[in-house]
């Protein structure tokens, strides 16, 4: 037994009930022991992405929340509709942990030396079920931040870091010299934004809103669009011609804007074009759908030809298609430029009960641009046990 | 000066004038001299196949069809909705002569030995402008078809046996072992059931109409889902739970079909899931489309995951990417089975003039399944002026 390691501490975990119904709450859990080649983080800071708020809600109807309960004893809870229960069918029964990286400080460690070495070093972890106050995980998932760095600031270094850079590497391997964002204005898209700026890539940035233009622009974007323009598809068709973007990654995915970025793509393809074609331009031109901010059906007109291609695009299956060689190489550049390139901001710190709260639930997923929260578990919580 | 060379023979052209009109005509063109490397062709028999309608009469409202003159001089037009015709505006003012591929007789050859070698033979040819009475055509472009086999056999050995070839080898190489057609009753669809029965490979046809299920069904197919069905999504699901398919290839583009598949193969392969992913099933899933039955919008809800593509799909960059060597099997394949698997069936055979009637027109560009015109140029046409 290490007299370290907390007996227990709080996890949030999210089920769907057989019954349709959804339920957050916070589960008290043991705190395993180390292996040897394990260490115990007490977590510190854990962003809420929407990756985390798929998982957290399912589908569940956010019109249908009701809160319960206070503390600990936090319940939120809401209805699946029955049409989107089948997609559930997977999860069904099983309370599942949330939260797929954090950072945090080791506070036990397992006997081997690597273990060893992190004891109270601050570190990051990419591990899942880090909405939790404690957490034993592997060495190996662990990076080490360099000295200086607050866990708040490594919270977020795995998730939007790598998605950005797996861009322009995507972008690099199809063969594309440049490339389009939308919902630039994310935490992702300004990383995005000064990753391109560092390495000289053309990026078309497109946002909804006058103020998301100006934050980029401030940030030394040099194509920015507005979606919500009456001459977008104009002013996308000229940052296209100027970039020679070919590529793009959407994080909205319903409605008509990835079509429309075929579409702009095609356009500005076919200015400079010298015989007609009726199959459109043989350049291939390729959105890439990664997230889901708007999840109503996506639909498009086909008038960009034949050389097309739409598809999903996730992190995970990325790292593993460039193997753990390259993927090292990303992750070192991750912790070299943390506090500059890959500098994450929060709008608000809050506990894990204050995750449950009606409030805090209807603020962190409307999945505004500006607004990220991250998680202190340990931030209010009483003094763990000891064992 | 060789003397068979014919001085001047009709082709068909289609124009697309500035002021937004569509006009279909027939020209009446010189023959080249051939070449040492070339030969003259009396083209017998060129079919009307989807790709040709699309170059016919681009993105003209056939409701506005008006038909002038006869014989020769018949001249047909339509208008183009001022929306589509920037779509148009690559081929604005250019006549355009019109046909993929076709058959006949070499009536006249360059002075080289290959050329030379082909007098008298009937040769299938891809080599564009074959709704024309002659063609002066490189040999290499030239496929001598086996003895006894006529024109009218040989017109449509390239478009539709390699394309259906190109489906079973795409699905090869792209990693599946099964494949889904629409519009599976079609003469490529039947060729495509011909060789999956051969080779051995699952096929999910899906077509609309009972006739088309019995059609296939007759012919030995195993798997037929009619899209019409009020449980068609359920027998589209087992058909893929029982064959595996991980791709389709989509004729109809429009709609919410493309969708549908990826949702059902997702369902399929989620029956035998051992534990939830947020994310979805890691099996990629992909449909490309390949035709345009259905011009309206594409729309699909993604409930399939993160692992899916859809795309364009088109045989000539197919065939370039698998290059010379493999390109030339398919051929050599096709050849030998022309009779067989890869034997088209036309309901009619018209001359040129005729293809510019109203009624035929209406008739071919229904693109109705069982429906496939042949165009026989020298079908009815005066002798030609010889040289």
């Amino acid at each position: 037994m290490n007299a370290n390691v907390p007996r227990d501490g709080l996890q949030l975990r999210s089920l769907v009930k057989d019954s349709g119904e959804l339920e957050l709450s916070l589960a008290r859990v043991a705190t395993p022991e180390p292996a040897a080649d394990e260490v115990v983080l007490r977590v510190e800071g854990t962003p809420i992405n929407p990756a985390d708020i798929g998982l957290l809600f399912g589908a569940a109807d956010l019109a249908t929340l009701a809160v319960s309960g206070s503390g600990e004893r936090t319940v939120a809870t809401a209805r699946i509709p029955d049409a989107a229960m089948k997609a559930m069918a997977g999860r069904l029964g099983q309370s599942m942990p949330v939260g797929n990286e954090g950072a945090g400080t080791v506070i036990a460690a397992g006997s081997g030396a690597a273990a060893q070495a992190l004891l109270g070093k601050t570190v990051a972890v990419l591990g899942g079920a880090m909405y939790s106050q404690f957490r034993t995980v592997k060495v190996e998932l662990c990076l080490p931040l360099p000295a200086g760095t607050s866990a708040a600031e490594g919270a977020s270094c795995f998730v939007n870091p790598l998605t950005a850079l797996g861009m322009t590497e995507t972008m690099r391997r199809e063969g594309h010299k440049a490339l389009v964002h939308t919902a630039a204005a994310s935490n992702l898209g300004q990383m995005l934004n000064r990753i391109c700026i560092a390495d000289g890539i053309g990026l078309v940035n497109i946002v909804r809103k006058p103020e998301q233009e100006k934050l980029l622009r401030d940030l030394g974007a040099r194509h920015v669009c507005n979606a919500t323009s009456p001459t977008f598809l104009d002013e996308l068709t000229e940052a296209l011609v100027a970039t020679g973007a070919t590529i793009a990654f959407d994080a909205i995915g319903g409605g008509k804007l990835a079509g429309q970025i075929l579409s702009c793509m095609e356009a500005a393809i076919n200015r400079t074009a010298k015989e007609y074609s009726r199959y459109g331009s043989s350049v291939h031109k390729q959105v890439y759908i990664y997230g889901g901010l708007d999840m109503a059906p996506t639909e498009f007109v086909r008038n960009f030809g034949m050389a097309w291609g739409m598809g999903g695009w996730l992190l995970f299956p990325f790292l593993q298609k460039i193997g753990a060689a390259e993927a090292q190489k990303l992750r070192a550049r991750v912790a070299a430029e943390l506090k500059t390139t890959f500098a994450s901001h929060y709008s608000k710190a809050i506990s894990l009960a204050e995750a449950l709260r009606l409030d805090t639930i209807a603020a962190y997923n409307k999945r505004a641009t500006g607004e990220k929260f991250l998680i202190a578990p340990n931030q209010d919580a009483a003094a763990p046990t000891k064992n």
